[in-house]
């Protein structure tokens, strides 16, 4: 089968032909249709530090997917040939005290799909069935974005949303979901921020009642004039830039929550006296997906239609056009990237 | 000035002329403009067992209402004539435990207005400025129904709302305004039951997805139709019908909640190992309304646009109608009904 | 090898020889060394109403228990022979909506051992690795109660309790380890109510501060003197008698929390107005243990040494006297009572 | 009366007689019998950057105090001459969001007694009877140090403790209240770091299970040994230094609650991936104590001897003697320092 393959302790990545994985017990093959394009992947394609001690090659990437179940393995109930389906990429222990406490999304034995074994970035992948979930009647191009879409759910619905000023930090394509997300969970005002006016439009496009360009507008100061001085009750910070997350704790009011998703490069200093603790604000570390009340969560906001994340898929592109998928995302300008597959 | 008083210890109501009265200090005196009519002035009308209890004619009835500051007492800071206000009818210690503790809303000692003490069916009402909130841009007709919409915020925001699936029984303006106040708190599907096709169709204006006919239909088969057999996440009992009661519990998924607000008349025998205990749920009893965060949220939705109660609406009498505003709602196909005092 | 099996669809149970069973992939094969009786144990050798729509002749009864691993099958990893273990008596499914966002304790597919498959009352019994939990330095005789002791947790620890005062109604062994758990656990004042004597000095044994009589005190007065006229902040009702029901209706505080375990034998009339609304109280109800989030607190609380359930077993009798056990049982004057096997 | 005062915008405080005050309506003069002495004190005494910024000379302060209540001014009620008292020192607005929504503790319009008004360490104050309580047996040594104990109420109980490993960073006067407080509460295990070995000493007689000196032993390693390899349950940041803070970070478990009530004296720079969010931990700010909902913790916890913080009390100084008390405070040795005014 096709697939895209980290071959190398080097920059680079590989379209290439490889096996075509087999399911063991308790597992399925799926033949995958649509797969998202994350900056993980970018990260692995440029051989950063991070890859550097992660990665071991050689790996067929991806984690972002949706596609068909082609066969199933010994001893698999409940799916089969045919379905429609979708996966959370992180395979855990289920074993340890946080797997065994509701906690599996910070599972310290957790194995990424693309990362720590083989991934998506393929015409087949194998899964074990207690990742994989079925998509009834959502389509595979919004199931292939799921992953991404589940860490917005978990930013955005472990706070308390009805009534609630919600300020999101960073419009990446998680970003513009977590503005969908926090309009469709009765938000009564949402507000983003963003240094490109392409991703600005974008959160708009997904409901944000305020768009603050923090390349030229006081970004604390516009929150709290459109919160009455009090500032938001939510702040999702999902862009790691360490001057955003002093916005973030400068914007959040007293009292509030701060939701902490982007990863900034460097250690940030922070004044704990009066960016936390003088504020009596909690802030929240967000991993993962809760598994799997995230992805429950999902399919009834997608199956409604109270949410609908298609706006933020900017660019398609077959498997072998990879490189133009990752200059997509390099451009800054690119919402959603998705590869077609079949 | 003109007041709808219980005079005496029979069934009845007299709109006659009372003494204008004097806020003291901390108090406000406010015109009122719009008033709302409860279930609470019929009991008190028709001089029931419960009214009998409670009520010590001679007293201006009425707990429902907005109008504008004509003065204030003395020490009174942030309000002045002018104001649009309402207010909150429970008058409450600040000195009990619950007072103490953040549940104003359960204070043994509370007093109601238009029931403990002069209501609001009438020219003037002085009120303790404790109590106050001012309307901002709400209209006075809206505000003068915050009081029983506060129930109904308390009653659906005391659950988790988004991507639930919410069943509200009994639509009574309360029922219709939980309706409304899920949907715009990101329920994902929101199921309505009740007796009369009037009220239903109310319920489907504030946008019920499901209405069901309790004379005609089976209440819990739909419930368990319309949610892939799970039943709902969240069930508020707004009727008070002990046959409404049991469907509440059995129609609530496994591990679910019951919010109870509606009052049954009599005792109503309950199978607790099958209703409750069995299925692991949470079941609350709603009581006016959390001081004052609910008030809180009420302005925050109502200001937003993201609810609108106005369709609930169905009847405004003048003051000196109260006879034909009480028919209105014991014929039972009303929505809310307002009395216009100005 | 020895069990206790429910023979025929009449009372009585049977102690004879049977199949020692084998380990399948992802089980492990336990030698028993103690087991807990229960009354679920009464009511199949009773063969009563729930017995006779429940059990399926021939069956090895018994859920609680404790003992070593002696083998196990296919595909185990972290448990070997010769561990001491306890196991949860639900084998829940995995795959429905509650197994899959955390409250297996309410899959609706469970199947509990020794009512729906062969149970503990036997030198060997076969459980799913899932289920099995490691004792560390817990004593099998207290292993073997962890179930019931569980239920107990689930119920206490759902509430909360530093600063609390607890009023535990009914004093069974589930009982008197809620008593101990709310002392372990920094209730401010633990209260316990039973008919039985020797039943509420076990309560007192385990830490209660006030044991009340309800055949002779006035229950609910004596629990109002004791809480400065507040009345129980939590109230945990293990009984399922209903006069103690409206006792702890009538006991706990306003906004308090009644924890339902105790199984009613028919419908009690409830005045849902002065019961639960006007309080404005939650009641759960409790089914089960979370998994595994209770034994996890289990562990700590027992291994720590700041729980100690011991007291609470009075009896202990060999495999082969069950029917002296279940006498003991029947007396209302025990305790716990076990099974000691090896 | 003799009072301790800031008379000058420079270094020192002054031993002098000022004017009785006399209380208005809704206040009470208290005859103050113990107040406690607290870092803040020493800042003002110091004059430092903070106290250049916050302090109005001349003014009376101190803010821990207990004592008994001489007159009552106009229109209070509940209160009268012979209570001993003591008092909440933040007097808040009423009006704010936060103030209205069950948050005075983070109130934006606070004034401090003895930072913005005048304080206790008189032998007379005026207090508003809305921050009075009462001490019913509570000695007036231990009133006066309930403002700080609140502190730790409030950073304990905040977190779930029943079961929990709470490791206290930092052993000054709160973090050994917090310590007692979590032994209290029912933590499994109480971990206490600090660089002196006295208050390590003071540690362990409030209950620490462990203690660790951070000077000499590697603190994140040995909290990691005590707790099975997981980290800390609950880990309470008492210290401000930011080592501490690292170390805080490193020690708690994922998934795990950090609750941070010491104040570093600059900006920390903080590894956000590593430290809070691949963790997947909660962090909360603690400032002031619920009003009043940390009050009746401690008055539960108090009243019922389950906790006793005297043992902190180490030693007591007359008025004058004020700058003896601040020469203890700054040895670094003292756990909690009072003064005995009448």
């Amino acid at each position: 089968m096709q697939a895209i393959v980290k071959e190398k302790r080097a920059p680079g990545l590989t379209v290439k032909s490889v096996p075509k994985p087999t399911p063991g017990p308790g597992e399925v093959l799926i033949a995958v249709r649509h797969a998202g394009v994350c900056g993980t992947d970018l990260h692995i394609a440029d051989w950063d530090a991070w890859a550097q001690g992660r990665i071991k090659p050689p790996v067929v990437i991806g984690h972002e997917f949706a596609g068909e179940i082609e066969s199933v393995g010994d001893g698999v109930m409940g799916l089969r040939a045919g379905h429609l389906v979708t996966a959370e990429g992180h395979i855990v222990c289920g074993h340890c005290l946080q797997c065994r406490t509701g906690n599996s999304h910070i599972c310290r034995n957790t194995r990424i799909i693309g990362v720590d074994r083989d991934g998506a970035f393929a015409e087949f992948i194998v899964m074990p069935t207690t990742n994989v979930l079925t998509l009834d009647e959502i389509p595979t191009e919004v199931g292939a974005i799921m992953d991404p879409m589940g860490n917005a759910f978990h930013t955005v619905l472990t706070a308390e949303i009805p009534g609630s000023t919600v300020f999101v930090v960073g419009c990446g394509p998680i970003g513009c979901f977590a503005v969908g997300i926090a309009r469709a969970a009765g938000a009564t005002k949402v507000l983003a921020s963003d240094v490109n006016p392409k991703r600005l439009a974008l959160a708009a496009k997904m409901g944000a009642h305020v768009t603050i360009n923090a390349a030229t507008d006081d970004v604390v100061q516009t929150v709290l004039a459109e919160t009455d001085g009090e500032g938001a009750d939510v702040v999702c910070e999902m862009s790691g830039v360490p001057s955003a997350l002093h916005q973030a704790f400068a914007a959040v009011s007293l009292g509030g929550r701060v939701q902490l998703l982007g990863i900034p490069p460097t250690h940030v200093p922070i004044d704990f006296a009066s960016e936390i603790i003088f504020k009596g604000i909690t802030v929240y570390g967000v991993i993962g997906r809760r598994m799997y009340q995230d992805w429950h969560l999902m399919r009834r906001f997608l199956t409604s239609g109270q949410f609908d994340p298609r706006p933020v898929i900017t660019h398609t592109f077959p498997l072998a056009k990879i490189d133009d998928a990752l200059a997509a995302i390099r451009s800054g300008d690119a919402g959603k990237v998705i590869l077609e597959i079949v």
